[in-house]
């Protein structure tokens, strides 16, 4: 069975979480991002209104499911490919993690859209830089800290262990991204989570991940995700 | 056995979409918030840095396992006692709605919150003006129109059919949520969600949930919480 992935052609977003943990299974799957009519078929599919429309992409169709929310994808692959422990106990704390992760993404785009997904940055600026100092001041230590605390105990690879999980590859996709959106910040903050800075090199050499980063299917950071790089919210 | 949810003790906040799946369920639990150092002990359990410790509160215990995020203890919840469907795409496909009402619930958190969780209210009134008229304007009609339309097909008691599932009793607490933050716009709202508001009164009449709401371990709405009533919001 191929995949089907639909996602927004243009960004990484949060489609690229389910891309990673695609790449690193090496899952046959194709990306509606890339072919002629992705796009149009992914918003008939939204615009459905029988059986079990997705509120928004991204969402893969395996099948005849059709699974939204990137952490329901990851919940789906992690037990088909290995990517997550197989008993029930690991499978929720792997899924609590990414639920974690989910609720630190929409802080990383809510730096840039503190007023709301539908308005301009350029609408939200002076909000978006208290937002910004905000989630710098408070919100990284919190969230880093603890994802790094759970690497502190005994020399680990991975966050549960000797094997990777769709965890890990989310946290590589953290680190990368926010490196993009402000380095600054992000250069001064990185004594603190050495732990962290290693998981996102490991994951960058696994072999799947890697022939992926250096391939054309890898999509550039831009100012249309969530990772934005402004100048102004990185001082 | 016996759970225990811990959560905040003055809030209904995230943890009363967990307390309405145990109401629901005649499930016995202990609520730490109603205990007299259930509060300390929630604290100590998120200072742990063995195991799994929790991000944040809720979280459940459930003999050896602390689950924590409001979606996944649902999950779990879910699957033990009738509160979702059996087979693997019924349940991802309740799990995916409970995520995306996840993301309802954090913009509404955002209305009074926009420049972040760590300010006060009183410090982002100008702010949270603007988002919460761009929440009515856009954002309540794209997620209410989505669950209304869910609801359309062929006269369904709830949204996957004729059994009550937790994404139910979630969206009971939504409607009753908006009603006490926003009771005006809310009111000149609801003739476009009928079904939901007909859904809502379902949910409210079944014998363990009407039995909860009249007692006193349902918590009141204030102004702590995630649905909050400013008078100047609901202009």
């Amino acid at each position: 069975m191929k995949y089907v992935l639909y996602y927004w052609s243009m960004i990484q977003g949060r489609g690229e979480f389910v891309r990673l943990a695609l790449e690193d299974a090496g899952a046959a799957y194709d990306d509606a991002a890339r072919s002629g009519d992705g796009m149009s078929a992914m918003m008939r599919m939204m615009d459905g209104t029988k059986g079990t429309p997705p509120f928004a992409p991204p969402f893969l169709q395996a099948g005849k499911l059709v699974i939204a929310q990137t952490a329901n994808i990851l919940l789906y692959l992690g037990s088909r490919h290995g990517l997550a422990p197989k008993a029930e106990a690991g499978k929720l704390w792997v899924h609590q993690l990414q639920l974690t992760i989910t609720d630190l993404v929409l802080e990383i785009h809510d730096t840039h859209h503190p007023l709301g997904p539908s308005l301009y940055y350029e609408d939200q600026r002076g909000p978006a830089k208290k937002r910004t100092d905000e989630f710098w001041n408070e919100r990284v230590p919190k969230y880093l800290g603890y994802f790094e605390g759970l690497m502190e105990e005994g020399g680990k690879a991975y966050v549960t262990g000797r094997k990777a999980t769709y965890v890990d590859l989310s946290l590589f996709q953290i680190v990368a991204g926010l490196r993009y959106a402000f380095p600054k910040r992000m250069k001064a903050f990185e004594s603190e989570i050495p732990r962290l800075v290693e998981l996102h090199d490991r994951v960058a050499a696994r072999p799947n991940i890697k022939a992926y980063l250096e391939s054309d299917r890898r999509i550039a950071f831009n100012e249309q995700g969530i990772f934005r790089h402004y100048r102004e919210l990185d001082a």
